[in-house]
Protein backbone atom coordinates (compact mmCIF):
# COMPACT_ATOMS: atom_id res chain seq x y z
CA UNK A 1 0.00 0.00 0.00
CA UNK A 2 2.76 2.21 0.81
CA UNK A 3 4.75 1.39 -2.31
CA UNK A 4 1.61 1.74 -4.25
CA UNK A 5 1.26 5.58 -2.87
CA UNK A 6 5.03 6.03 -3.38
CA UNK A 7 5.22 4.56 -7.14
CA UNK A 8 1.93 6.54 -7.68
CA UNK A 9 3.83 9.67 -6.11
CA UNK A 10 6.47 9.10 -8.16
CA UNK A 11 4.94 8.89 -11.48
CA UNK A 12 3.04 11.98 -10.51
CA UNK A 13 5.94 13.92 -10.25
CA UNK A 14 7.82 12.12 -13.66
CA UNK A 15 4.42 13.53 -15.52
CA UNK A 16 4.18 16.75 -14.23
CA UNK A 17 8.33 17.32 -14.84
CA UNK A 18 6.96 16.37 -18.36
CA UNK A 19 3.90 18.40 -18.76
CA UNK A 20 5.72 21.96 -17.33
CA UNK A 21 8.48 21.01 -20.13
CA UNK A 22 6.07 20.94 -22.60
CA UNK A 23 3.83 24.15 -21.27
CA UNK A 24 7.41 26.09 -21.59
CA UNK A 25 5.95 26.38 -25.20
CA UNK A 26 2.89 25.26 -25.49
CA UNK A 27 -0.38 24.80 -23.61
CA UNK A 28 -2.01 21.27 -23.52
CA UNK A 29 -5.44 20.23 -21.70
CA UNK A 30 -5.88 17.17 -19.70
CA UNK A 31 -6.98 15.17 -21.98
CA UNK A 32 -4.25 16.29 -24.34
CA UNK A 33 -1.81 15.08 -22.20
CA UNK A 34 -3.29 12.29 -21.07
CA UNK A 35 -3.24 11.21 -24.77
CA UNK A 36 0.34 12.37 -25.11
CA UNK A 37 1.88 10.07 -22.25
CA UNK A 38 0.59 6.95 -23.89
CA UNK A 39 3.17 7.55 -26.43
CA UNK A 40 6.53 7.72 -23.72
CA UNK A 41 7.85 4.59 -21.70
CA UNK A 42 9.62 5.33 -18.44
CA UNK A 43 12.95 3.75 -17.90
CA UNK A 44 15.44 3.83 -15.29
CA UNK A 45 19.55 3.32 -15.64
CA UNK A 46 22.61 2.87 -13.71
CA UNK A 47 25.30 4.81 -13.74
CA UNK A 48 27.85 4.15 -16.73
CA UNK A 49 24.68 2.14 -18.65
CA UNK A 50 24.42 2.45 -22.15
CA UNK A 51 21.20 3.30 -23.62
CA UNK A 52 22.71 3.19 -27.14
CA UNK A 53 26.34 1.77 -27.77
CA UNK A 54 28.04 1.84 -31.69
CA UNK A 55 26.34 0.06 -34.20
CA UNK A 56 23.08 -0.66 -32.08
CA UNK A 57 19.72 0.45 -33.85
CA UNK A 58 18.86 3.92 -33.22
CA UNK A 59 14.78 3.97 -32.69
CA UNK A 60 13.97 6.04 -29.66
CA UNK A 61 14.76 9.93 -28.54
CA UNK A 62 15.27 10.70 -24.58
CA UNK A 63 13.79 13.01 -22.14
CA UNK A 64 16.02 13.14 -18.75
CA UNK A 65 13.87 13.05 -16.26
CA UNK A 66 16.71 12.76 -13.51
CA UNK A 67 20.58 12.51 -13.72
CA UNK A 68 22.78 12.83 -16.73
CA UNK A 69 23.60 11.30 -20.09
CA UNK A 70 26.41 11.78 -22.05
CA UNK A 71 26.48 10.80 -26.00
CA UNK A 72 30.06 10.37 -27.58
CA UNK A 73 32.09 8.75 -30.23
CA UNK A 74 35.37 6.97 -29.73
CA UNK A 75 38.07 8.01 -32.26
CA UNK A 76 40.50 5.21 -33.99
CA UNK A 77 42.84 5.47 -30.83
CA UNK A 78 39.58 4.62 -28.54
CA UNK A 79 39.75 8.58 -27.17
CA UNK A 80 36.39 9.25 -26.03
CA UNK A 81 35.18 12.80 -27.90
CA UNK A 82 31.54 14.27 -26.18
CA UNK A 83 28.87 15.25 -28.17
CA UNK A 84 26.38 16.04 -26.17
CA UNK A 85 25.63 16.27 -21.80
CA UNK A 86 22.09 16.40 -21.01
CA UNK A 87 20.55 16.90 -17.61
CA UNK A 88 17.08 16.83 -16.28
CA UNK A 89 15.03 18.81 -18.90
CA UNK A 90 17.04 17.96 -22.23
CA UNK A 91 16.58 15.61 -24.81
CA UNK A 92 19.26 13.57 -26.24
CA UNK A 93 19.81 10.26 -29.14
CA UNK A 94 22.10 9.95 -31.69
CA UNK A 95 20.00 12.04 -34.11
CA UNK A 96 21.94 11.68 -36.93
CA UNK A 97 21.44 7.58 -37.28
CA UNK A 98 18.09 8.21 -35.58
CA UNK A 99 16.49 10.69 -38.81
CA UNK A 100 18.39 8.70 -41.42
CA UNK A 101 17.77 5.02 -39.78
CA UNK A 102 21.09 4.13 -39.91
CA UNK A 103 23.11 2.14 -37.05
CA UNK A 104 24.22 4.28 -33.98
CA UNK A 105 27.63 6.05 -34.34
CA UNK A 106 27.86 6.71 -31.02
CA UNK A 107 27.43 5.66 -27.24
CA UNK A 108 24.93 7.14 -24.92
CA UNK A 109 25.65 6.36 -21.31
CA UNK A 110 24.50 7.46 -17.97
CA UNK A 111 26.65 9.86 -16.22
CA UNK A 112 24.83 9.03 -12.96
CA UNK A 113 21.91 7.16 -11.92
CA UNK A 114 19.15 7.98 -14.83
CA UNK A 115 15.79 8.16 -15.18
CA UNK A 116 14.58 8.59 -18.68
CA UNK A 117 11.16 9.14 -20.70
CA UNK A 118 11.67 7.18 -23.89
CA UNK A 119 9.43 7.62 -27.69
CA UNK A 120 10.06 6.35 -30.36
CA UNK A 121 10.65 7.72 -34.02
CA UNK A 122 7.66 6.64 -35.24
CA UNK A 123 5.09 7.30 -32.10
CA UNK A 124 7.22 11.29 -32.33
CA UNK A 125 6.46 11.78 -36.07
CA UNK A 126 2.68 10.31 -35.46
CA UNK A 127 2.06 12.78 -32.39
CA UNK A 128 3.30 15.58 -34.59
CA UNK A 129 1.22 14.42 -37.53
CA UNK A 130 -1.87 14.24 -35.06
CA UNK A 131 -0.86 17.41 -32.87
CA UNK A 132 0.03 20.76 -34.53
CA UNK A 133 0.99 21.94 -31.06
CA UNK A 134 3.61 19.35 -30.89
CA UNK A 135 4.83 19.61 -34.21
CA UNK A 136 5.15 23.36 -32.98
CA UNK A 137 6.85 22.27 -30.12
CA UNK A 138 9.62 19.95 -31.62
CA UNK A 139 10.01 22.69 -34.30
CA UNK A 140 10.92 24.88 -32.01
CA UNK A 141 13.30 22.91 -29.63
CA UNK A 142 14.79 21.87 -33.19
CA UNK A 143 15.51 25.61 -33.11
CA UNK A 144 16.97 25.89 -29.64
CA UNK A 145 19.00 23.15 -29.81
CA UNK A 146 20.15 24.47 -33.56
CA UNK A 147 21.37 27.53 -32.03
CA UNK A 148 23.19 25.86 -28.70
CA UNK A 149 25.18 24.09 -31.41
CA UNK A 150 26.04 26.70 -33.59
CA UNK A 151 27.54 28.41 -30.00
CA UNK A 152 29.33 25.96 -29.62
CA UNK A 153 30.83 25.78 -32.72
CA UNK A 154 31.81 29.35 -32.58
CA UNK A 155 33.34 29.11 -29.20
CA UNK A 156 35.63 26.51 -30.54
CA UNK A 157 36.54 28.48 -33.80
CA UNK A 158 37.18 31.83 -32.01
CA UNK A 159 37.79 30.83 -28.35
CA UNK A 160 40.32 29.29 -26.08
CA UNK A 161 40.65 26.45 -24.00
CA UNK A 162 40.03 29.32 -21.19
CA UNK A 163 37.07 31.15 -22.73
CA UNK A 164 35.50 27.60 -23.98
CA UNK A 165 35.84 26.45 -20.04
CA UNK A 166 34.58 30.21 -18.61
CA UNK A 167 31.36 29.87 -21.19
CA UNK A 168 30.25 26.63 -20.36
CA UNK A 169 30.81 26.92 -16.94
CA UNK A 170 28.39 30.22 -17.44
CA UNK A 171 25.99 28.24 -19.13
CA UNK A 172 25.45 25.25 -17.67
CA UNK A 173 26.79 25.60 -13.76
CA UNK A 174 24.82 22.14 -12.74
CA UNK A 175 27.36 20.22 -15.06
CA UNK A 176 30.01 20.91 -12.96
CA UNK A 177 28.57 19.33 -10.15
CA UNK A 178 27.74 15.87 -12.09
CA UNK A 179 30.29 15.18 -14.61
CA UNK A 180 33.84 14.16 -14.10
CA UNK A 181 36.83 16.01 -15.21
CA UNK A 182 37.92 13.96 -18.00
CA UNK A 183 34.24 14.24 -19.57
CA UNK A 184 34.23 17.97 -19.75
CA UNK A 185 37.70 17.88 -20.96
CA UNK A 186 36.41 15.15 -23.90
CA UNK A 187 33.82 17.93 -24.28
CA UNK A 188 35.67 20.88 -24.42
CA UNK A 189 38.37 19.25 -26.55
CA UNK A 190 40.99 19.62 -23.98
CA UNK A 191 43.47 17.57 -22.56
CA UNK A 192 42.71 16.78 -19.20
CA UNK A 193 45.90 18.78 -17.58
CA UNK A 194 44.35 21.60 -19.74
CA UNK A 195 41.48 21.66 -17.56
CA UNK A 196 42.76 21.01 -14.12
CA UNK A 197 45.02 23.94 -14.63
CA UNK A 198 42.16 25.99 -15.36
CA UNK A 199 40.11 24.60 -12.71
CA UNK A 200 42.57 25.71 -10.02
CA UNK A 201 42.77 29.23 -11.64
CA UNK A 202 39.05 29.52 -11.27
CA UNK A 203 38.86 28.69 -7.42
CA UNK B 1 7.47 43.41 -73.86
CA UNK B 2 10.38 40.87 -74.18
CA UNK B 3 11.84 42.27 -71.16
CA UNK B 4 8.56 41.73 -69.48
CA UNK B 5 8.36 38.21 -70.98
CA UNK B 6 12.13 37.47 -69.35
CA UNK B 7 11.04 38.84 -65.90
CA UNK B 8 8.03 36.36 -65.71
CA UNK B 9 9.82 33.83 -66.53
CA UNK B 10 12.94 34.39 -64.10
CA UNK B 11 9.82 35.09 -61.69
CA UNK B 12 8.57 31.36 -62.45
CA UNK B 13 11.62 29.58 -62.80
CA UNK B 14 12.08 30.98 -59.41
CA UNK B 15 9.02 30.66 -57.64
CA UNK B 16 9.19 26.64 -58.96
CA UNK B 17 12.90 26.90 -57.57
CA UNK B 18 11.00 27.20 -53.86
CA UNK B 19 8.16 24.66 -54.69
CA UNK B 20 10.43 22.03 -55.85
CA UNK B 21 12.12 22.83 -52.32
CA UNK B 22 9.14 22.63 -50.08
CA UNK B 23 8.09 19.56 -52.13
CA UNK B 24 10.84 17.52 -51.35
CA UNK B 25 9.29 16.66 -47.50
CA UNK B 26 5.40 18.03 -48.26
CA UNK B 27 3.38 18.06 -50.85
CA UNK B 28 1.49 21.46 -51.80
CA UNK B 29 -1.76 22.09 -53.92
CA UNK B 30 -1.46 25.52 -56.34
CA UNK B 31 -3.98 27.40 -53.97
CA UNK B 32 -1.49 26.44 -50.81
CA UNK B 33 1.66 27.58 -52.99
CA UNK B 34 0.46 30.43 -53.79
CA UNK B 35 -0.82 31.81 -50.53
CA UNK B 36 3.08 30.20 -48.84
CA UNK B 37 4.21 32.68 -51.35
CA UNK B 38 2.95 35.76 -50.92
CA UNK B 39 5.19 35.43 -47.21
CA UNK B 40 8.37 35.79 -49.39
CA UNK B 41 10.16 38.74 -50.59
CA UNK B 42 13.19 38.10 -53.84
CA UNK B 43 16.03 40.25 -53.13
CA UNK B 44 19.41 40.74 -55.44
CA UNK B 45 22.40 41.27 -53.78
CA UNK B 46 26.09 42.19 -55.25
CA UNK B 47 29.38 40.22 -54.48
CA UNK B 48 30.44 41.29 -51.19
CA UNK B 49 27.15 42.97 -50.61
CA UNK B 50 25.89 42.85 -46.90
CA UNK B 51 22.70 41.35 -45.88
CA UNK B 52 23.12 41.26 -42.10
CA UNK B 53 26.32 43.21 -40.23
CA UNK B 54 27.52 43.02 -36.20
CA UNK B 55 24.64 44.97 -34.78
CA UNK B 56 21.60 45.21 -37.38
CA UNK B 57 18.49 44.35 -35.95
CA UNK B 58 18.28 40.43 -37.26
CA UNK B 59 14.06 40.07 -38.72
CA UNK B 60 14.46 37.74 -40.96
CA UNK B 61 15.48 35.00 -42.84
CA UNK B 62 16.97 33.72 -46.08
CA UNK B 63 16.28 31.52 -48.93
CA UNK B 64 19.14 31.49 -51.39
CA UNK B 65 17.87 31.04 -55.14
CA UNK B 66 21.27 31.60 -56.84
CA UNK B 67 25.19 32.35 -55.70
CA UNK B 68 26.09 31.69 -52.05
CA UNK B 69 25.64 33.67 -48.79
CA UNK B 70 28.78 33.44 -45.69
CA UNK B 71 27.62 34.27 -42.52
CA UNK B 72 30.53 34.77 -39.46
CA UNK B 73 31.94 36.53 -37.16
CA UNK B 74 34.82 38.58 -36.45
CA UNK B 75 37.37 37.92 -33.25
CA UNK B 76 39.17 40.73 -31.72
CA UNK B 77 42.12 40.88 -33.94
CA UNK B 78 39.64 41.06 -36.61
CA UNK B 79 39.95 37.78 -37.90
CA UNK B 80 36.96 36.02 -39.52
CA UNK B 81 34.84 32.78 -38.31
CA UNK B 82 32.66 31.32 -40.68
CA UNK B 83 29.61 29.93 -39.52
CA UNK B 84 28.28 28.79 -42.38
CA UNK B 85 27.96 29.48 -46.13
CA UNK B 86 24.87 29.26 -47.86
CA UNK B 87 24.12 27.84 -51.49
CA UNK B 88 20.91 27.26 -53.65
CA UNK B 89 18.51 25.17 -51.79
CA UNK B 90 19.89 26.25 -48.32
CA UNK B 91 18.45 28.67 -45.84
CA UNK B 92 20.63 31.54 -43.74
CA UNK B 93 20.20 33.56 -40.90
CA UNK B 94 21.79 34.90 -37.62
CA UNK B 95 19.41 31.87 -35.98
CA UNK B 96 20.40 32.72 -32.42
CA UNK B 97 19.47 36.69 -32.64
CA UNK B 98 16.27 35.98 -34.96
CA UNK B 99 15.17 33.96 -31.93
CA UNK B 100 16.13 35.97 -29.54
CA UNK B 101 15.21 39.01 -30.98
CA UNK B 102 18.72 40.55 -30.32
CA UNK B 103 20.71 42.04 -32.73
CA UNK B 104 23.05 40.43 -35.30
CA UNK B 105 26.66 39.19 -33.93
CA UNK B 106 27.13 38.08 -37.28
CA UNK B 107 28.18 39.61 -40.90
CA UNK B 108 25.92 38.04 -43.53
CA UNK B 109 27.55 38.68 -46.82
CA UNK B 110 27.57 36.98 -50.84
CA UNK B 111 30.39 35.10 -51.92
CA UNK B 112 29.19 36.00 -55.49
CA UNK B 113 26.13 37.87 -57.14
CA UNK B 114 23.16 36.19 -54.76
CA UNK B 115 19.46 36.01 -55.28
CA UNK B 116 17.25 34.96 -51.68
CA UNK B 117 14.24 34.73 -51.10
CA UNK B 118 13.53 36.55 -47.81
CA UNK B 119 10.39 36.16 -45.52
CA UNK B 120 10.41 37.84 -41.65
CA UNK B 121 10.21 36.01 -38.74
CA UNK B 122 7.05 36.95 -37.82
CA UNK B 123 5.80 35.72 -41.49
CA UNK B 124 6.81 32.33 -41.22
CA UNK B 125 5.54 31.86 -37.64
CA UNK B 126 2.64 32.66 -39.02
CA UNK B 127 2.41 30.42 -41.84
CA UNK B 128 3.44 27.87 -39.33
CA UNK B 129 0.87 28.56 -37.41
CA UNK B 130 -1.96 28.44 -39.93
CA UNK B 131 -0.44 25.51 -42.16
CA UNK B 132 0.49 22.42 -40.46
CA UNK B 133 2.35 20.99 -43.39
CA UNK B 134 4.54 24.26 -43.49
CA UNK B 135 5.90 23.20 -39.57
CA UNK B 136 6.02 20.02 -40.23
CA UNK B 137 8.30 21.39 -43.10
CA UNK B 138 10.64 23.50 -41.20
CA UNK B 139 10.45 20.53 -38.15
CA UNK B 140 12.11 18.34 -40.35
CA UNK B 141 14.49 21.06 -41.85
CA UNK B 142 15.44 22.10 -38.73
CA UNK B 143 16.40 18.43 -37.41
CA UNK B 144 18.51 18.18 -40.78
CA UNK B 145 20.46 21.41 -39.57
CA UNK B 146 20.91 20.01 -36.65
CA UNK B 147 22.66 16.71 -37.55
CA UNK B 148 25.12 19.08 -39.97
CA UNK B 149 26.41 21.17 -37.67
CA UNK B 150 26.35 18.32 -35.33
CA UNK B 151 28.92 16.41 -37.77
CA UNK B 152 30.75 19.61 -37.95
CA UNK B 153 31.49 19.86 -34.28
CA UNK B 154 32.85 16.05 -34.64
CA UNK B 155 35.02 16.64 -37.27
CA UNK B 156 36.41 19.58 -35.20
CA UNK B 157 37.23 17.30 -32.60
CA UNK B 158 38.14 13.87 -33.86
CA UNK B 159 39.58 15.51 -37.19
CA UNK B 160 43.06 16.37 -38.44
CA UNK B 161 42.92 19.54 -40.68
CA UNK B 162 43.13 16.99 -43.81
CA UNK B 163 40.49 14.87 -42.90
CA UNK B 164 38.12 18.10 -42.06
CA UNK B 165 39.11 19.18 -45.36
CA UNK B 166 38.39 15.76 -47.04
CA UNK B 167 34.91 15.51 -45.63
CA UNK B 168 33.99 18.78 -46.58
CA UNK B 169 35.07 18.22 -50.11
CA UNK B 170 32.94 15.21 -50.35
CA UNK B 171 30.10 16.45 -48.66
CA UNK B 172 29.64 19.94 -50.56
CA UNK B 173 31.94 19.44 -53.33
CA UNK B 174 29.79 22.88 -55.12
CA UNK B 175 31.60 25.04 -52.13
CA UNK B 176 35.06 24.15 -53.54
CA UNK B 177 33.84 26.09 -57.06
CA UNK B 178 32.62 29.13 -55.82
CA UNK B 179 34.14 30.24 -52.16
CA UNK B 180 37.41 31.39 -51.78
CA UNK B 181 40.38 29.47 -50.06
CA UNK B 182 40.69 32.24 -47.44
CA UNK B 183 37.34 31.56 -46.99
CA UNK B 184 37.35 27.99 -46.68
CA UNK B 185 40.10 27.91 -44.40
CA UNK B 186 38.17 30.57 -42.17
CA UNK B 187 35.15 28.03 -42.26
CA UNK B 188 37.60 24.62 -41.25
CA UNK B 189 39.51 26.83 -39.11
CA UNK B 190 42.76 26.31 -40.40
CA UNK B 191 45.45 28.96 -41.47
CA UNK B 192 45.29 29.41 -45.40
CA UNK B 193 49.01 27.81 -45.60
CA UNK B 194 47.70 24.77 -44.45
CA UNK B 195 44.64 24.51 -46.69
CA UNK B 196 46.94 25.43 -49.62
CA UNK B 197 49.20 22.58 -48.29
CA UNK B 198 45.78 20.26 -48.77
CA UNK B 199 44.81 21.70 -51.80
CA UNK B 200 48.18 20.68 -53.59
CA UNK B 201 47.86 17.13 -52.09
CA UNK B 202 44.40 16.44 -53.61
CA UNK B 203 45.26 17.09 -57.07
Amino acid sequence: MVYTYLYNAFKCATMQFLRDHFEKLITLTDKEFQYILQFFRSRRIMKKQFLLQEGDPVTQEYFVVKGCLKSYVLDSEDRSHIMQFALPDWWISDYQALVTQSPSSMFLEAVVPTQVLCITREDKERLCAEMHKMEHFFRIKNAYGYIGLQRRILSMLTGSAKERYEQLLQQYPDLFQVVPKQDLAAFLGVSRETLSRLYSKNK
